[in-house]
């Protein structure tokens, strides 16, 4: 719901502590209003704006109905939502800032890197080495990504710049040409679409997962999709959830899986002695790939200021009940 | 010179001992005659057509003047034009194939790499070690690319669509809008861009060097361009005799070079025991950004042949006084 301008104009501001001083003052001048620190405590009276990373025990509890609106500093609000009921009727919006941007450059930076063998070239220098290892052109490879909003838009269009054939994987089908980015879209859920979704895992050199955390995508990379590879470079920047580890180091043992790059793990950080770590051929990055910074987190807020003022629901509102 | 339609229609084929098989086939399909080798001893009489890497003595020296045409595999002809005075009036054309998409791939892996830190996540990696090391976005950095032509063009390119502003470096300043890839050229030999390279350098994230060995060439990244950056990466990609390895190394220890990529020497291959190695911050790849396959010479050589069929001077025509 979006909230209506007098319930704004009252509301306090309430800013998680681990915010930086920039960017408390440049919220601060957003709203024009004084910011006070979001804690464990009741706050005091009157309707509530909040903007961090957690909701606190009292505003889900006593104060839940003060809740105006929280916005996310990150882009992922699945902890958020997590945590427990959402208070309803309280906007949730969400930092998205340049993470498709960010996020797009690992993806095809962990791509070229194995085309250009970097960490064997790296390591044939500190041996003293002149041998010439084959490098691979994507140009004409197929990468499949699943998900096709913001982030997996954002990773088929560059990989796309490349000569890369894309093909997205969504909830459902889409009628009509492909979304910027992609060359094709399928659709994950439809029976009328397996043998699509099979045939192209078979034939992809490149399988990218940018799915959210939600019930329904709980263990999505199982055994089933991972049986269908035939030797394509898996990785994950959505959630760790998505994926079924024990079916993910099947497949990279049988050679399904040739490699594995996961930044997002189900529980992170990972212990020094988490068998993740022993899995042949996988790197994992600590959850690095679409770090927002104080400036996106400044920028998405004030676009999501503007369109709750002008009373709109920002494009960066978070639908709840799916849970993105 | 372009040789004549008779001159041709009676020219044998003479091909290098080193191409497969099948490309043989298909330099026989084009031309629509038999292949000889290309050997040491001297041809059968009549007009010479070839195709290989070098052009061996017999054909420099008293059957010179039969030689129509030579074809080059490879992209850069300087070997061949420095093992002695070509002969006069003979054809030169070169394989350019996808190389211009090869080595833009290879310096954008490179520098996405960097940016992702790869190298270092693979050592965590090995470690078992969770910690997120801050990644670089390369959108908005600038890129000083050396040389604007097919190759320098495509990297620019390839830089651009993340987001990089690139900056050509030409022979020449160029009137009017920059060519395809370029948000800007200057002219590296115009004693009116001398300070715009200067300030373009200090600006500089990365510095590419695309350019072909020739007189003008030698040592052009020595100490005076060194000296002016503040941080870039450097990454060869053209030839290794462009690069003074005192004057670079200098700027390593300096920090001026923040990090170098060289795919090219001036001796290569580089022995065990070769003082290169253990630059710091340096990674050698043994001259593989380029590698050209049997489906680039093929295409090539056909498009020069219907040039040279259609009385027409190839595109890929060396022009042997400037050298590539």
């Amino acid at each position: 719901m979006v909230p209506g301008p007098e319930l704004l104009a009252r509301a306090r501001l309430l800013v998680a502590p681990e915010l930086s001083a920039s960017l408390v003052r440049e919220v601060e001048r957003i709203t024009g209003r004084g910011a006070e620190p979001l804690g464990d405590g009741e706050p005091a009276g009157g309707p509530l704006l909040c903007v961090g990373a957690a909701l606190p025990g009292a505003l889900r509890a006593t104060a839940a109905d003060r809740l105006l609106w929280f916005h996310s500093v990150n882009a992922g609000t699945d902890p958020l939502l997590a945590a427990g009921p959402w208070p309803a009727g309280a906007l949730l919006t969400r930092t998205v800032g340049r993470m498709g941007e960010r996020i797009a450059q690992y993806v095809l930076g962990w791509v070229l890197a194995e085309c250009q063998n970097v960490p064997e070239y790296a390591a044939q220098h500190a041996r003293a080495e002149w041998r010439r290892l084959p490098s691979e052109l994507v140009a004409g490879q197929t990468a499949l990504v699943y998900g096709t909003g913001r982030i997996g838009g954002a990773v088929a269009g560059l990989l796309r710049s490349c000569g890369v054939r894309t093909v997205g994987v969504g909830r459902t089908a889409r009628t009509g040409a492909p979304p910027p980015g992609f060359d094709r879209v399928i659709g994950a859920g439809e029976d009328a679409e397996v043998v699509a979704e099979a045939e192209e895992l078979a034939g992809a050199r490149w399988v990218v997962g940018a799915l959210p955390s939600t019930g329904a995508t709980e263990g999505f990379f199982g055994a089933g999709r991972f049986a269908a590879l035939r030797g394509a470079t898996f990785v994950n920047v959505g959630r760790g959830a998505t994926v079924d580890l024990g079916a993910l180091e099947g497949a990279l043992r049988g050679g399904g899986v040739r490699r594995a790059v996961l930044d997002v793990l189900a529980e992170e950080p990972a212990a020094p002695g988490d068998p993740v770590w022993r899995l042949p051929r996988t790197v994992i990055t600590s959850h690095s790939a679409g770090i927002t910074a104080d400036e996106d987190v400044a920028v998405d807020f004030a676009a999501c200021w503007e369109a709750v003022r002008e009373g709109r629901r920002p494009g960066l509102a978070v639908d709840v009940g799916r849970g993105y």
